[in-house]
């Protein structure tokens, strides 16, 4: 029982549902849970370390209507990913500020599984928080599932959060 | 942030190299770990809820050099093993007293994934914490991984802890 605070990663994502500034359905269940159930007043013995790691390719077919003409456009594009990022991660950042317990955040690219994981091994956090959508075994094979990668893969302790049976969405992939 | 404390269900089992009423290193390892991390100095926030499974056709196999003459010989060996039980729990007790949190513990019999999810339905916990030795898929389709199971069926979050690699022993599937 050391003084240092235990460093909570939480992965965090953007809506499918709404636009991608907003916070999943998962993400938003698991990090208000951590902070009720684990945290609760005791704000001096955390330390939140919020990830969201932003998909490329799939977040580029937001901008169906663009033209790119030149290497600028797709910076352009980036940076406007990269800003609606950064709005995702103030949602949360502004929570922990609200209830008074340190957190930092950060965004990575790539695949949400893998960069978690190596996240996971760079950072050294106590352990990892992931929400889940509770998808059955014939979903996952084509939506593949990031909490039961990181359960089996993440070199620390992880805890998974499935979404409430009032906040599943019709469409279970939904999120 | 109630002031009911959060309530942590461990699953705990025997190990498989010591003798039964010694704990296993992955449900030590867990214990231990959430005591020490999410725990930490607050106890009167928690409540830790241990429960124990006891897989009795296999338990029976430790009494290979008995005779079973009676009905009273089979009932005794189920007393002696209810016995090892508490003992077994009594380790993890004596360590929450010590501390100061408060909890509960208690035996079934049957299937522990199976029984675990169906204790998480019956006494709602705020969470599950359950320790995994860490098998790759190979291993997992002979000797099982409740942890596996928990993650996925169990009606709340789950907390999934690994041995630490210098307490893993040579066979893997050894507890």
């Amino acid at each position: 029982m050391g003084s240092e605070p235990t460093k909570v990663m939480v992965a965090v994502n953007g809506s499918t549902i709404k636009e991608y500034p907003h916070p999943s359905i998962s993400s938003k269940r698991a990090f208000e849970w951590t902070l009720e159930k684990i945290v609760r007043s005791n704000t001096s013995d955390f330390k939140i370390l919020l990830l969201h790691v932003q998909v490329t390719d799939e977040d580029g077919f937001d901008d169906v209507d663009s033209v790119y003409a030149s290497p600028d456009d797709f910076r352009s594009m980036r940076e406007t990913n990269k800003a609606k990022g950064l709005h995702l991660l103030e949602f949360f950042v502004k929570k922990c500020h609200e209830i008074g317990v340190a957190c930092e955040a950060w965004i990575k690219i790539g695949d949400p599984k893998d960069v978690i994981c190596k996240e996971v091994t760079r950072v050294q956090p106590d352990f990892l928080v992931v929400g889940s959508r509770g998808l059955g075994r014939f979903q996952k094979v084509f939506v593949g599932t990031v909490s039961a990668f990181c359960v089996k893969h993440a070199e620390c302790p992880v805890l998974t959060i499935k979404r409430n049976p009032d906040e599943t969405p019709s469409d279970l992939a939904d999120d």
